[in-house]
């Protein structure tokens, strides 16, 4: 059981785990499965217990550009979800048979709204790697901008 | 008082937002003042009342590539003090004299220590807030993808 292990219930005392592992389930998915696509509505947040799981952006009609693959178990995936306009930001296929641990969005909602530290801690770790991620992708689009400079000034 | 305004506080009742401004204080800061620097130690979260911040990412050794210019009262500057590891993620710049209402974290934490309410719907905002600069630093980076995709293939 991964839930621990995961970013986003990091510091959750163990009853608190219990009860959003009560609430969870498990699914098994096939390789080629397309779990969500970007913009669809997102009612579910899935942690990775085993296999792999890629990270997609549509650029183009018919194209889509890998953003990252998704591998080590406790790994989340789709907490756009957890924040409104609760759509999920990129897409997700998985490329190796993978399990996954499904978390409904109103049932993790109905926790939170009677525990309200458990929102805190849960927001709070949310917003930790929304920042990571939101580094990363600056850090990306600054080596894309030194290319460009480069090759205009060159 | 743009405390009300600010998407940070989005939500607080009249009595917490009393308790943060209470915490608050007032800063005058002349244009070419640097407010802080990516990557410093970050202690303090900022609204804007007046004038105009912009914010920088550092590229290369002297070189600062500019990243936006927050200009509507009521606009959070300094967010990533919320967030371990408390650094600020980019530099920020007074670019026409400004007025910001200025919250120290610790002053911050303490209140949210004692009402954990106002913790969950803070970190709820500044996740919203972080998950809709992520989308938009992805969308700038897609269209630097497309770009270059079009000048390899043309």
């Amino acid at each position: 059981m991964p839930l621990s292990s995961t970013y986003l219930l990091k510091g959750l005392s163990e009853p608190r785990l219990q009860q959003i592992n009560d609430a969870a389930s498990e699914l098994e998915i096939l390789k080629g499965h397309i779990l969500f696509q970007e913009g669809s509505p997102a009612d579910q947040v899935y942690v990775l217990e085993s296999g792999a799981i890629e990270m997609l952006t549509r650029v183009d009609d018919g194209f889509e550009l890998p953003v990252s693959i998704i591998r080590s178990p406790g790994r989340c995936i789709g907490a756009s979800s957890l924040v409104p306009p609760y759509q999920y930001s990129l897409s997700a296929k998985c490329v190796e048979d993978a399990v996954l641990t499904k978390i409904q969005r109103k049932d993790l909602q109905q926790l939170i709204d009677k525990d309200q530290a458990m929102g805190h801690t849960i927001m709070a770790n949310l917003a930790q790697h929304l920042l990571d991620r939101l580094k990363e992708t600056r850090h990306e689009l600054k080596i894309h901008f030194k290319t460009l400079f480069r090759s205009v000034h060159s």
